[in-house]
C-alpha cells in the first residue's frame, strides 16, 4: 500500500517546451505588465513547484482519499496533514503569483500559473480545491468589490489566512442556476439578511482557516425571476468587523457533507444560511442583480481550472503507467511468441501497451498545449490591452472560444486516459496499491462540476461560435488555415498536416449545419449535436497544436539536437499518431452529425422503458 | 444514503423479447435435451429470479461495497449478509439449473441461465462471483474429473455446501499464464504435493462455506516450459476423505486480500499453497500437462459470464438513470429557454439527457441480444449434437467466434454506459447515495479479468477468425449478408439496414487486411489493430441484432400490438439510433485501421518520456 507515498509525476521537459518553445514566454516577459519576469525565474518556479508538490501534496493524495472528511458537531474535519500543507502552500507564494502587485501579488503570466496549477492539481486534486476556490473568490472581490471590501477580504484570502468558496447550486437548482431561491433582505445598514440552502459547496467548511468567505448567489426581495434577478453576496462564516477582526458566528451551518466516488479529501457541503435569521451578507460592489455576470468572472476561471485539473490527473496517470510498463515483465516479445522459454520482456515492449501509452501521451501533451494556448492568449490580451485594442480583442476572443473546449474536451479525455492507464497496469491498476484507480475516480467529477460538459458544448455552439458576430470562431479557423497553407507541403510532416485539412473541412461543414439549424427553425438538432461538435473542435485544435509541436521538434532534430533527441522524436511520433488515428475520426463525426438523427427526441417517453 | 436498499432494476419485458421473440425459446424446448422445459416455466423462473435478487441480493450491493472484506487471523470475513444470501441462492436451485440431470441438475437451456446470471450479477456482482466461480469449478470437474472426483466434489459444489475457485495468476504470471511456477510433486499415493503462490483469486477464502475447492494450475516436476507443461489440480482448502468428509487443513493459506476500486464484497486473495509442505492436490482426470485446455473449458464459460456481468451492471445503470431523469426537474423546456418563469421540466425532456439514455438503451439491449445470440447457438449446438453434426458444428463455431466479442465488447460498453449514466444524474451521480458510481467502479474490472480485452481481441483475430479454416467467421458474415439481402428494401427500415451494409463491407475489408498482415510478414500490425477490429465486429453484430429486433417490432406494430406499443416503438428507435449514430463509425475505424500506423512501435522507448 502506497498511502502516504508521493506518486505524482510530471514531465517538466514538456512544461519547458510548451512554455518556451511553443508559446514563447520569452517574447512576453520583460515588458509591461510582465516587466518583472524573465524566463529563468519562471523555470525556477516550476522546478521549485514540482519539488514542493512532490514533497508536500503528493504524499497526502492517497491518505486523504482513504481518510476522507468528517462532519463532527457541525464542524468539518479535513484529512490529516491538510492544514499543515495549506500553511506551506501559502508560504511558497504560489497562490499570489498572478495577483496584481497592488494587492500584494506578483503579477506573473497566466501561462506560468496554469502550469503550477497543473502541478498542484495533479499531485493532490482534493487538497488543491481549497486554495483553488479561494483563488477564484479573491479574484472576484479584486475585480468587483468595493474599496472597503477589497481592504477587508483580499489580503486575508491572498495570504491564506482565510479561504473562499463559491455558492451557486441549490437542491432544485443545479444546471438551472436561475431557479435559485436563496433570498436576501435589505437591512437598514445597507447589508442584507441572507437565507437559504446551498449544496455541493466545495470547501464549504473545513478546519484549516479561521474564516471562510462564501460568495453566495441570492435573490433580493422583489428582484426578477431567473438569472437576471440574482445578486452576489460576500457571506463570511465568521462576521468580519470594519477593522478586519472576527466578530463571532454569522449563522452559516454545515448541514451535511457528501460521500463521493472520488476527491474525498475535498469537503462537499450542504450549507444552511440564516437558519436563525442571523446571517448577514454584503453585496459585492454596489449594484444588485448583476450577480451572474460577476459570478461568471469567477466561473470562467474555474472552468479553465477544471480543464487543468484533468490535465494534472491524466499527466500523472500516463507517467505512472509508463513507469510501471517499463518495470513490469510479462510474456515474451511477439517475435518469440511461440517459444515458451523466450525471455520475458517489459510490457512496454508489447504493441497494445505501447498503443495505449502513445494515445495517452498524445492526449496529455495535446491537452497541455490546448490549455497553454488559452493561457498564452490570456497573457497577450492582458499585455496588449490599451496598447493594441484590436489585437487584444482577438486574443480575448480566443480565450472565450477556447474556454468551453478546455473545460470539456480536456476532462472527457482525462477520464478516458485514466481508464486506459488502468488497463496498462492490468489487474494491478484496479488495486488501491497504485494511483490510477484513484485518478479515474477523482477525474469523474470533472465532466460535471463548474457546468456539465454539455453546458460547455452549448456554450460553445450557442454563444461562443457566434460571439462578436462570429469573429472569434472565424479568426480561429483562419489561424488553422494559415498553418495548413504554410505546412501542407512539409517534406516530412506534410502528409500528417493533410489529415488536419480534412478535419478542418469537416468542422467547417458541421459548423455551417449548426448555424443553419439555429437560424432555420431546427433548433432541436443543436443540443443533440453539441457534444459531438465540441469533441470535433477539441480534436481539431489538439491535432493542430501537436503538429505545430512536431514541426518545432522536426526543426530541432534537423539541427541535430543531440541532448533532447528522444524528447523531440516523441513529439513527432505523438503528433503523427494523433493525425493518423484520431483526426480521421473527425470526418466520421461530421457525417453522423450531418445525418441529424432525432430519434432521441422523436421517441415517446414511454418507449424508454421503466 | 441507500445502503441496504435494493437499487437493482431489470426490464423483464426485454428478457421476454430476446428469449421468446428473437431467439425463440419455444422452438428449442419440449424436445431433447430440453424435453422437460417449456416457455411458461422459463418465464416463471425469470420472474421469480427477479423477485429473489431484488429481495435478497440487491440490498447487499451497497452495504457489501462499503463494508468490504477483511482478513482476520488468516480467515477472510465477507460482508454482513453474504453467508445468509448464499444459503438462499442455493435453496432456489438457480445454480444447478443448467447442470446435467445425472448430477442433480435441471438441464435447462443456457439462454435461461444467462438471463438469470444477468439478474444475479446486476443485483450484486461482488456477491455473485462466489457462486459464479463455484459454478465454473463444478462444470470443470463434471467434464474432466475422474468418477471418484465427480462423486466427491460435484454434489457439494452444486448444492452450495462447498465453493470453488480458479487459480491461474501468479505474481509474475498474469496474461502470461504459461510462466506459472507453482509446482506439483508426485506422491507415492498418486496425489501431488502442491507448492506456490497464486494471486487475484476471487473467493480464494471466505467464511461462507465449510470448504473451498481450488482448481490450481501447476507444473509437475520435469514438465515442459510454457502452457504445455501445466496440469490442473483439485486442491481443497480442507482435505477431503474418500467418503467426502473433511479431514483438517490442507496447508492453503490466505496471505493477504486486495483493496480495490470496486467489487469490494468479493474477496480477492493471495493464496500460499504448501507453505509447510503439507498441501496435497489431485490431478483433474488422469493425464498430466493438459491443464490449459481443461482450464479453458472453465475460462470460456467465465468469459461469457464476464460479458453477462457487464450486461447486468449497464442494464441497471440505464434503468436507474432513466428513473432519475423522469423524476428530477431542472430547467425549462428548450422551447421556453428564454423565459425564466417557464415551468421546470423533468430532465428526461432535455435533448442531451435523452441522447445519453437512448445510447445506453441501444447498447444495453444490443449487448443483451449479443449475449443471447451466443447462448442460443450454445443451446442449438447442444441439441443438435449427434443428430445433425454439421449444424451442431456451425452453432458451436458461432459460440467460439462470439465469445471474445461478448467478453470484450460488452464490458467496454458497460463501463461507457455507467460513465454516461453518472452524467445523466449530474452531481448526484458522483455521490454514493445513488448506485451508478458503484456500477462504474465495479465494471472497471471487467475489461481486465478472465483475459484482458486485448487478449480477447487477439483471440478473435489470431484464433477465432481463422478457426475451422475460417468457416466460423465466413458463416457469420454470410448470416449478416443474408439478413441484408432480405431486408435492405424494407419499406420503413430499409435505409437503416443500408447502414449495416456499409459496416459489413468495412469489417470485411479490415478482415482481409488483418489476414494479409498475418500471412505477409507484417505481423506487428495485428496487435495494434486488434482492439479496433473487435470493436468493429461488436458494433456490426449489435447493429444487426438491433435491426433484427426492430423488424420483429415493426411487424408487431403493423399488426397493431396495442398493449406493447411503447415497447416495440422503443425497439425501432433504438435500432435506428444505433444504425445512424454508431454503425457509421465502423467505416471510420476501417479507414484508420487501413492506414496501419505503426508509430507506437516505431517510436524509441526513450521518446515516451520518463
Amino acid at each position: 500500500m502506497s498511502v502516504g507515498i508521493n506518486r505524482y509525476k510530471a514531465d517538466l521537459r514538456d512544461f519547458d517546451f510548451v512554455l518556451l518553445e511553443q508559446f514563447k514566454l520569452g517574447t512576453l516577459v520583460g515588458q509591461g505588465p510582465f516587466e518583472a519576469w524573465d524566463v529563468d525565474q519562471s523555470r525556477a518556479i516550476l522546478s521549485e513547484g514540482y519539488r514542493f508538490v512532490k514533497d508536500e501534496l503528493g504524499p497526502l493524495h492517497a491518505s486523504g482519499d482513504r481518510e476522507g472528511c468528517r462532519l463532527e458537531n457541525g464542524q468539518v474535519r479535513t484529512p490529516k496533514g491538510f492544514k499543515e500543507a495549506w500553511a506551506k502552500v501559502y508560504e511558497t507564494g504560489f497562490k499570489s503569483l498572478v495577483a496584481d502587485v497592488q494587492y500584494g501579488g506578483q503579477g506573473a503570466p497566466f501561462m506560468l500559473y496554469v502550469l503550477l496549477e497543473e502541478l498542484m492539481s495533479g499531485a493532490n486534486i482534493a487538497f488543491s480545491m481549497y486554495p483553488g476556490l479561494t483563488h477564484g473568490a479573491v479574484d472576484l472581490v479584486m475585480e468587483f468589490g468595493t474599496p472597503d471590501q477589497k481592504k477587508r477580504y483580499v489580503e486575508p484570502m491572498l495570504t491564506g489566512k482565510w479561504a473562499g468558496t463559491m455558492c451557486l447550486t441549490e437542491p432544485h437548482a443545479g444546471s438551472d442556476v436561475g431557479s435559485a431561491r436563496t433570498s436576501a433582505r435589505r437591512l437598514p445598514d445597507g447589508r442584507y439578511a441572507v437565507k437559504g440552502t446551498k449544496i455541493y459547496i466545495s470547501g464549504g467548511d473545513q478546519d484549516i482557516t479561521e474564516n471562510i468567505v462564501h460568495l453566495v448567489l441570492a435573490r433580493v426581495e422583489g428582484a426578477p425571476a431567473g438569472t437576471k434577478g440574482l445578486s452576489l453576496f460576500i457571506v463570511p462564516k465568521m462576521k468580519v468587523k470594519a477593522d478586519g477582526t472576527l466578530d463571532g458566528s454569522n449563522d452559516v451551518a454545515t448541514a451535511s457533507i457528501e460521500h463521493k466516488m472520488g476527491i474525498n479529501g475535498s469537503a462537499t457541503c450542504v450549507l444552511n444560511f440564516g437558519e436563525n435569521d442571523a446571517c448577514v451578507g454584503e453585496l459585492v460592489g454596489t449594484v444588485e442583480n448583476v450577480g451572474m455576470p460577476q459570478m461568471f468572472k469567477m466561473m470562467n476561471g474555474a472552468r479553465i481550472a477544471v480543464g487543468v485539473q484533468g490535465l494534472g490527473l491524466m499527466g500523472s496517470a500516463y507517467l505512472n503507467a509508463l513507469e510501471y510498463a517499463k518495470d513490469r515483465k510479462q510474456g515474451p516479445s511477439i517475435k518469440n511468441f511461440k517459444d515458451a522459454t523466450a525471455p520475458r520482456v517489459a510490457i512496454v515492449e508489447h504493441a497494445d501497451i505501447r498503443r495505449m501509452l502513445l494515445d495517452a501521451k498524445a492526449h496529455v501533451e495535446g491537452s497541455r498545449a490546448l490549455v497553454m494556448k488559452l493561457a498564452a492568449h490570456w497573457d497577450r490580451a492582458h499585455q496588449l490591452k490599451g496598447k493594441d485594442d484590436e489585437q487584444a480583442a482577438y486574443h480575448h476572443g480566443q480565450v472565450e472560444l477556447l474556454t468551453p473546449i478546455v473545460k470539456a474536451f480536456t476532462t472527457d479525455e482525462a477520464f478516458r486516459v485514466c481508464e486506459n492507464m488502468i488497463q496498462v497496469y492490468g489487474g494491478a491498476g484496479y488495486l488501491k496499491d497504485w494511483p490510477v484507480e484513484q485518478y479515474a475516480r477523482d477525474a469523474k467529477i470533472l465532466s460535471i462540476y463548474e457546468g456539465t460538459n454539455h453546458i460547455q458544448a452549448m456554450d460553445l455552439v450557442g454563444r461562443k461560435m457566434g460571439q462578436a458576430g462570429g469573429a472569434n470562431y472565424m479568426a480561429f479557423m483562419q489561424d488553422v488555415g494559415n498553418f495548413l497553407e504554410a505546412q501542407r507541403g512539409h517534406p516530412r510532416l506534410g502528409e500528417d498536416v493533410q489529415q488536419l485539412a480534412a478535419a478542418l473541412e469537416a468542422v467547417q461543414a458541421s459548423a455551417m449545419l449548426l448555424l443553419g439549424w439555429s437560424q432555420g427553425g431546427q433548433l432541436q438538432n443543436v443540443p443533440l449535436a453539441a457534444n459531438r461538435f465540441l469533441q470535433m473542435m477539441g480534436r481539431l485544435t489538439v491535432g493542430w497544436l501537436l503538429l505545430e509541436q512536431a514541426l518545432i521538434a522536426d526543426t530541432a532534430l534537423q539541427e541535430g539536437a543531440a541532448a533532447d533527441k528522444a524528447f523531440y522524436e516523441g513529439k513527432v511520433y505523438g503528433a503523427r499518431y494523433f493525425a493518423r488515428n484520431v483526426l480521421p475520426l473527425v470526418e466520421g463525426s461530421a457525417k453522423v452529425l450531418a445525418a441529424a438523427d432525432t430519434s432521441a427526441l422523436d421517441m415517446p417517453l414511454e418507449a424508454f422503458g421503466s
